[in-house]
C-alpha cells in the first residue's frame, strides 16, 4: 500500500469505527467524527510524534480535539494507535468506560477534558506556551476545532495570544464541515472567511478539501516549517462524509446512525489497521528553572498590609524558591501585585491582557506539562472564566486562581469591580479549595501551599489594608480554622475583611462583659467543621456570620451546611442590596456587615434565649 | 466661535470636568476620559440624536460606554448635556451619589451598567438588534470602546454578529490610547492590526486622529451614511491628553491627577459650554408585534414530558400572545426546544450561534428597548456568560434564561454537558430567580410568569421525559413550594428530576408504614420559608434534600438557609464525585440521589430519634 492508500483506508477505518462504537449506545456524534477522519489519519500515520506507552514524555507532541464531541473519532484514533483494544472502543458511553461522551484525561492519551467548545483552542495555545517558553522542547501541540465553536469568543482570544507570542509549535486544523448542531453555521463553506479572520490575527492560513488526503499531508509538512506564526489549517470537509444517508445533511448531528451495518459496507467494512505511530525525538532535555530555598515574606503583627500585596510578595518567594511555579495575569498585575513576579521572573511570567478565558486556558494547558501556574485578576472577573474553571476540574487539572477586589470593601470603583458571588462560584467546582486570608502572614502561608494544591484552588484577596493579626510563623493549613479569640457567649465567624470587623466587634461586646468568640473561616471549603462544632457548642448554638459577599453561597451556607442539624440562633450578616460607590468604610456598614452591625446582632442573640440543649 | 472651535473647546472642558470630579475622591479614571474626549464632544455637539429630558424616547439614539471606567467623561458629557449641574458632577464617586465609579442606570441616560471590559459593545449589538428587527426605527447606536478590552473575546463576539445582522445603526468608537492598566496594549498604535481584523469580520473601518475634530466628523457622517454593515471608527489618540504631566505617561490608568488645579489651567480652565443635543426625529413609531390569548399548552396527568419541551412549547405560546417576547438561542435551539418559536415567530427570534456571551448580551440589550428576551442553551454553558449575566444585574435588566440538560440526569454525554453548579451560581446573582420545575404544566405556568419578572429569571429544565403530575390548571406562583404529597414522619424535598426521586421513594417508604411528606421546591429563589418550615415541624426536623447538583449552594443550602435555627435531622443527597458517561438512572444511583438513597436516607432518619421540640 503507498502512504496515500494507507491514509485513505485508515480515514476509512477510523469512520467505521466512529460509527460502530456510536451504534453500541444508539447515541454520540459519528457524523462530527466521519468529516474528520481524513485528517486524522494523515496526522496519526505521519505528522504526530507521540509514545503512546508512555503519555507523560515530555517530548510527545499533544493533540487536542477543541471540538470534543468528536470523541468517536478521538477513541477511533487511539485503537488505531494500538493503545486500546477494539473491545474497549466498544464500550463508548458505557456506565464506568473510561471512554466517556467527551474524551476526558481518565483517558491516559487525552490532555484536558472538551466538550464545551471553544475550550480546546485556548488550552492548545497554553501547552504551545509550555513548549515554546518553558520546556523549550520542539514538540507540537495539534488542535482539532469544529467550525461551530469558532463563534466563541474565546476561540478568537487564543488567535490573538497565538500570534502575539509566535507560537508555530501550534497547528489548528479546522474543521469545516458546514454543519452545526441545529443547521448551517454562520459562514457555511465560505472557506475565506475564515482564512481572512485568522490572517488578520497574524496566523498563517491553509485552505484545503480536507479529504484529500495528500493536501492534507501538504499543509501539514507546510505547517510545520512556518517559523514565527501559529498556523491554522482550514479544511472543507462533509459532515457524515462517506454514507449517504447521512453525509452533507442536517439533523445528523449528535445522532448514531440508523442503519450502522449498511454505512459500515458502504465504508468498505471493518478494517483493523494498526498504525506504528512515531515517536518523538528525545535527545533534548525539559528545560527546568533554579530552585531555591523558600523565603516567605514576613509582616510584622500591628502593621496594615494588604493581602493582595501578601500574595505578590508570596508569590515572588514561592518563584525564587520553585522553578516549577508560573504565573499569569490579566493585565492587571499592578492591582493584583502579580507584576513583582513578572518584574523578577519574566521567563515565567505571562501577560494575558484582558482575556480571562484565555488566562484560565492557558493556566490549565501549562499544567498539563506539570507546571504549577497562578493566574490573578480581580476576583470578579474570574466570572468570565467560569466555564474553563468548571471544565478544569472535568480535566483534573492543577490550578491556582487569586482573585482580588472582593467585596464592597473595595470602595469608590463600584459593583462591576467589586466580587461578591465569587465564594458561591468557586464552592460549586467539583473538588475546589476556597481561600480567603485575612491577615498578611496567613495569606503567604496559604499562598505557600496552594502550590501543592491537587485541583482548582482559589483565593480571594481584599483590595485594602488590614491590620496584621497573626505571628509570621503562625500555620494555617488548608481546611483549618482559626480560633481568633475565645469566648463563650456567641461566636462571630468572618474572613478577610469581616475578620477585622468582627474582632472590633468583640472588643466592643467585651466592654459590655459580652465574651465573643472570633472564627476565622480563612478556609471557606474544605471547611473546619470540627472548629464550628466546637464553637456552637461553647457558645449555646449562637452564631453570626459576616460576608463580603452576597447570601447565597458563601461563608454563611458554608457554616450552615457544616453545622446542619446543630440547633443554632443563626445571623447572617451579607450583602443584601446592591451596593454604590463609597468609601470602604461607609460601604460596609450599608452593607450592614461592619463591626457595628455585627456587635448589634450579637447583642441581640445574647439577649434571646439560648438553644435548649 | 465656529463648529470646530466649538468642538474642540466642549473637548477641553470634557477634560476639564474629567479632571475636576476625579479630583474631590481623589479616585477614577480621568487619564482615560480625556483620551476620548474630543470624539464625545463632536458626537454630543452634532451627530448625537437624543432627548435629554426623554430618556425613554424609542427614538433616542443610544450611547454605551463599553469603556466604563472613563465614567468621568460620562458624567462630563451629560453636564455638557445640560442634564446634570456641575454641584451633581462634583458628587461622583461619592456615597450615596448616583455617579459611581462606573456607570450604572441609576442614572437616567446610562442604559446598562459596564466596567466588566468587553461588555459595551456586545450589549450595543442587542440594541442594535433591536433597532434595526424589532423597533424598526432609525434610531443608532454609537458604543465606544477602549483598546485594552479588544483582547476580550466577547468583543469578537460582537463584531462576528453585529456583521452578520448588517447592523449598520451600530457604530463602534475605538479609543486608542495605547496604554492599558499596567503598561502598553497588544497592539499599541498599530492602528491597522485593528482595521484589518474589522474588516476581516464584515465590518467597515475608518483610522482616524482621535483628536482631529474635523477628521472625528468626517468619520461619523461616513458611518452614518454606510448601509448594511456596522463601522468602527478606530481612532488614534493619547491617554491623558493635553495634559504633560500625564499625557501619554505610563502608570497613570485609574488615578486623579496630582495636581488638578495646574492640569486645569493647562487646559484653558474650566468652561460650562452646555450643548443643545438635538432631538431624534420621532415621526415613525416603533413597531409592534400582533398579540392574542394567551393559550398555554396543557399536558395530560401520567404522560411523560420533558420540561424542556414544556419550555418550548410555553414559549412558542407566550410568542404567539405577547408581540414584546422574543427569543434567543445558542445554536441548540433543537435540544432547548426553542426552535418551536424560531419556525413559527422568525422575526422574533435571533440565532446567537456558539457565543453565549453574546447571547446574554444580546437579551441586555433588547431589554434595554423594553422587549421581554428569553435566551436558551444547555444550563451548564450559562456558565460561560457567568459575568455578563452578574453585569446585567447591575444593569438592573430584566432578561430571562432558560438552561435545559440539568444534571447527570442527561445520562450519556458525560460531565462537560451536565450543569452541576448552575443554581449556585444563579441564586448568588443580585435579585435573580431560580426556578427548577419538576413537571410541564408546573413549566409553562412558570414560563409564562418569567415574562413579567424583574431581574434575572432562570429556569432549569431536564433532558429526559418525566411524569406529568400537576394538572394543567394547577397554579405555581413564584416563591412557592408545592406540597408534593403529604406526610408526617419524614420531609422529602426535590425539584426536577429528584422529585420524581422523591416520589418514588415516597411509594416505597408507605410500603413500609412511614409517611414522608414530599416538597417540589421548584421556586429555588426566592424559596418557600414557610413551606418548608411547616414540613419541619409536621416532620419532626426529619429533613431530606435531594438534587442533581454538586452539594454547594444549591437546593440543599437553599433550604438550609431558610430553615437557620431551626433543629433539624438533616440529610443533604447531592452530586459528590465527578459523573462520567451512563444511563441517567446508572448516573442518578451512582450520585447517590435516586429514589433508593433517598429512601435509605429517610430509614435512616426515622429510625434515628427525633429532635426534641
Amino acid at each position: 500500500m503507498t502512504e496515500p492508500e494507507l491514509w485513505r483506508e485508515l480515514g476509512q477505518q477510523l469512520r467505521v469505527d466512529s460509527i460502530r462504537c456510536a451504534a453500541v449506545p444508539k447515541s454520540g456524534h459519528p457524523t462530527s467524527s466521519m468529516s474528520a477522519a481524513d485528517l486524522l489519519a494523515v496526522l496519526l500515520a505521519k505528522h504526530l510524534r507521540y509514545d503512546f506507552d508512555q503519555p507523560d514524555d515530555p517530548h510527545n507532541d499533544h493533540l487536542i480535539f477543541s471540538k470534543g464531541h468528536a470523541s468517536p473519532l478521538v477513541y477511533s484514533v487511539f485503537k488505531a494507535a494500538g493503545a486500546i483494544t477494539d473491545e474497549e472502543l466498544l464500550t463508548f458511553r458505557k456506565f464506568g468506560s473510561r471512554l466517556e461522551g467527551h474524551p476526558t484525561p481518565k483517558v491516559p492519551w487525552v490532555d484536558v477534558a472538551t466538550g464545551s467548545l471553544g475550550q480546546g483552542l485556548p488550552i492548545a495555545v497554553g501547552v504551545a506556551l509550555a513548549g515554546k517558553k518553558l520546556d523549550r522542547l520542539p514538540y507540537h501541540v495539534w488542535c482539532v476545532c469544529g467550525d461551530s465553536e469558532i463563534a466563541e469568543g474565546s476561540m478568537w482570544e487564543a488567535f490573538e495570544h497565538a500570534a502575539f507570542y509566535g507560537l508555530d509549535n501550534l497547528i489548528a486544523i479546522l474543521d469545516i464541515n458546514r454543519l452545526g448542531q441545529r443547521g448551517e453555521t454562520m459562514h457555511g463553506w465560505d472557506l475565506s472567511s475564515y482564512t481572512r479572520r485568522a490572517e488578520a490575527f497574524g496566523w498563517a492560513a491553509i485552505e484545503i478539501d480536507g479529504h484529500d488526503v495528500e493536501a492534507i499531508d501538504r499543509a501539514y509538512e507546510e505547517a510545520l516549517s512556518t517559523s514565527g506564526r501559529p498556523t491554522a489549517i482550514i479544511a472543507r470537509t462533509l459532515k457524515g462524509k462517506g454514507v449517504k444517508a447521512v453525509e452533507n445533511k442536517d439533523g445528523w448531528h449528535g445522532k448514531a446512525l440508523d442503519d450502522p451495518e449498511a454505512a459500515i459496507a458502504e465504508l468498505g467494512g471493518e478494517r483493523h489497521i494498526v498504525v506504528d505511530v512515531d515517536k518523538p525525538d528525545a535527545d533534548a532535555q525539559p528545560h527546568t528553572f533554579e530552585t531555591g530555598p523558600l523565603e516567605l515574606p514576613q509582616y510584622d503583627v500591628g502593621s496594615e498590609v494588604a493581602t493582595r500585596k501578601a500574595y505578590g510578595d508570596a508569590l515572588l518567594a514561592l518563584g525564587k524558591a520553585r522553578g516549577d511555579v508560573v504565573a499569569l495575569d490579566g493585565e492587571v498585575s499592578n492591582s493584583t501585585y502579580a507584576e513583582e513576579f513578572a518584574k523578577e521572573l519574566p521567563e515565567r511570567y505571562f501577560e494575558m491582557y484582558i482575556a480571562e478565558q484565555q488566562m484560565v486556558a492557558a493556566a490549565v494547558g501549562l499544567q498539563v506539562r506539570k507546571w504549577k501556574p497562578f493566574a490573578s485578576s480581580f476576583a470578579a472577573f474570574f466570572s468570565r472564566a467560569y466555564d474553563f474553571v468548571r471544565m478544569a476540574a472535568i480535566s483534573q487539572a492543577n490550578i491556582r486562581l487569586s482573585g482580588s477586589h472582593a467585596g464592597v470593601s473595595i470602595g469608590e470603583d463600584g459593583p462591576s469591580q467589586m466580587a461578591l458571588e465569587d465564594l458561591a462560584a468557586f464552592r460549586a467546582v467539583h473538588g475546589s479549595t476556597v481561600l480567603y486570608p485575612s491577615d498578611a502572614n496567613q495569606t503567604a502561608k496559604l499562598v505557600a501551599a496552594m502550590a501543592d494544591l491537587d485541583g482548582i484552588s482559589f483565593i480571594r484577596t481584599t483590595r485594602g489594608a488590614t491590620p496584621v493579626v497573626y505571628a509570621p510563623d503562625d500555620e494555617f493549613p488548608v481546611g483549618g480554622a482559626r480560633v481568633a479569640r475565645d469566648g463563650d457567649d456567641v461566636t462571630l465567624v468572618g474572613a478577610g475583611i469581616t475578620l477585622h470587623e468582627a474582632l472590633k466587634a468583640a472588643d466592643a461586646l467585651a466592654e459590655e462583659g459580652v465574651s465573643a468568640r472570633v472564627i476565622d473561616l480563612y478556609s471557606v471549603k474544605p471547611v473546619d467543621v470540627d472548629t464550628l462544632r466546637e464553637a456552637a457548642e461553647a457558645t449555646q448554638g449562637r452564631i453570626i456570620v459576616a460576608e463580603d459577599h452576597w447570601p447565597e453561597g458563601g461563608l454563611g451556607e458554608a457554616v450552615l451546611s457544616a453545622l446542619a442539624g446543630e440547633e443554632l440562633r443563626f445571623t447572617h450578616l451579607a450583602v443584601r442590596e446592591m451596593p454604590g460607590s463609597g468609601k470602604p468604610a461607609e460601604l460596609l456598614a450599608a452593607a450592614g456587615i461592619d463591626a457595628e452591625h455585627i456587635a448589634a446582632a450579637a447583642r441581640e442573640l445574647v439577649a434571646a434565649a439560648a438553644v435548649s440543649r
